[in-house]
């Protein structure tokens, strides 16, 4: 009978994570109890913020442990139910992780409405990362028509929801991205006002400056660093700065070290407000059903990048931390049973 | 006829301001036509925002220009009106700053009540500095029974008040403070729960830490730099910092670094807010009505340290960076002419 893979935290990471933090495994698969369901894998998410619990340190989730399986964001399919609220062939979605068979509590995981969209969105622009970009850009930048909200991380999985909803409430939006084919994506496919490639830009300040005549109203970070340093000499008065990630400094193996921003924000009266998707947990269904409600009257469009095969989930994680994916990462494990 | 004594801005500091800063001057005195008041000044503020001031760069208030009169509030006798809206006699506070006499239009002043406390007040608990701890700490900290506020600068004209309040709404306080006399005066004038002395603290972190066993839920910022870097490692889920003031950086001659604080508020869904008191202006009344009720029931008090004679100004605005005094730093230059 087959068995069930799994990838493992072999080691905590210093620095940049690589393939010997991870290692693979396979198991028994466990056989639904009365009230459990049997899962098999098809689509995992990989996240910057899972780098956050790899080192044992608190944070917002619980690190993961050493030589248990990478837990996140997975959707699989019901091929054994012992519980009346699940059937064979239901579309399943859960915190199980990087793993290709799951044995779950019925608590644990909730069905999927296959109609909407493809399931796979349910990991993407109609799941978490949707819902932060949602609660993050509405509840903290609170963007009104006619201001300006720059995004860093723009063509990323959350980035590139954030501008959508911008443009959506009449915002000027500007992107902050690390490729031609991301600026490119923006411009064209996101209709976003202005992109900057900040990799090939000298002067970030400058063209920043540039791209807001008008300062910055809203900035939506997902990178912190250097690139949040320049945006922040332009914010206006009143500026709210939603601080949702810091992808420039998971893998730094120094302090993270920049200027103070405490003179700045006096001067601006300004607001600076970190947050995770969690915080805003009562309000899921308020944040996907406006979500899918856009995405149906096409306000939103989505990108995916996927990849294929289990083995490669250590890889595609990999693959966050430099730089060349557009839109939501995932890995696709198996094909669903039927369609 | 006596001449009207003027303190100009003679040239822009850099690093730290010093007596060369400034120019002392004399002027024929401007009597007042229709409508308009001749003022005699009692009482001026020096304050550390003024700091921001000298310097020529876009802040919350215009920069002063050079060879002009350092502005700021100051309590005044009306000894000449031409206004039907002001007696001879009358005590008035307005923004006219550093100079003996001023001729004012009739709605740039405005009637301060003798009775309610003595009229020094008006430029301490019941002015400025007393709505910059009320508005800060209620609108932006917003402290919950029980829960633990920490305050930098706790000694000064903001931070005292602040604390006081903060024990009002049934807050556990921290002080932070430079002198074993301002500790004595947190715990024993102040009654504030803990009070530590950052010069002679070798490991703030850990001294923090020890006061605060519970985490910090609102931190009051006056100062900025390391102490503040400290007090952000003790940062509960959902606190809330208040920026007031960043003093640590004003007269600094090089960039102010220090630990991005990106990582941090995300983990722990934490706000950090900058503000000016005039953020609130429309509901000035409202908070000086509160603290005159809570100074009258005892529920407050303060510190005033009043240097005397309009020579010292200058003095007395460089002994703001000095860190010694305690509560409002105030200058007296004139008696009233009656009681």
């Amino acid at each position: 009978m087959d068995k069930n893979k799994q990838i493992l935290l072999a080691k905590r990471p210093e620095g940049m994570p690589d393939q010997a933090t991870f290692q693979m495994t396979e198991k028994e698969i466990t056989q639904p109890e009365n009230g459990e369901i049997l899962i098999r894998t098809l689509y995992v998410s990989v996240d910057p913020y899972m780098r956050g619990r790899m080192i044992d340190a608190p944070s917002y989730v619980a690190p993961y442990k050493l030589n248990e399986v990478i837990g996140g964001g997975a959707i699989g399919e019901v091929i054994t139910s012992e519980s009346s609220s699940f059937n064979e062939g239901d579309i399943v979605i859960g915190g199980f992780g990087w793993q290709t068979y799951y044995t779950a509590k019925e608590d644990e995981v909730r069905k999927i409405d296959k109609e909407i969209a493809p399931i796979s969105t349910h990991l993407g622009i109609l799941g978490m990362t949707g819902l932060t970009a949602y609660f993050g850009l509405l509840e903290i930048g609170k963007p009104k028509e006619g201001e300006t909200v720059v995004i860093s991380g723009a063509a990323g999985a959350v980035g590139s929801v954030v501008g959508q909803i911008a443009k959506v409430k009449g915002a000027k939006v500007v992107g902050i991205a690390g490729t031609d084919e991301k600026i490119k994506y923006l411009k064209e496919e996101l209709h976003f006002d202005e992109a900057i490639n900040y990799k090939t830009t000298e002067n970030m300040e400058k063209a920043l400056a540039e791209a807001c005549p008008n300062g910055v109203d809203v900035y939506f970070d997902n990178v912190g660093g250097e690139i949040s340093d320049a945006v922040f000499t332009l914010l206006n008065k009143f500026a709210r700065v939603s601080v949702c990630g810091a992808i420039s400094s998971y893998n730094l193996e120094t302090k993270d070290i920049g200027p103070r921003v405490q003179s700045l924000l006096i001067k601006k009266s300004a607001l600076m407000q970190g947050f995770t998707v969690g915080d805003f947990k009562d309000r899921f269904n308020e944040g996907t059903v406006a979500l899918a409600k856009w995405l149906q009257e096409g306000k939103l469009t989505y990108e995916e990048t996927i990849k294929e095969g289990f083995e490669n989930i250590p890889d595609a994680f990999l693959d966050l931390f430099k730089g060349n994916n557009i839109g939501k990462l995932l890995v696709k494990v198996a094909e669903p049973s039927k369609e």
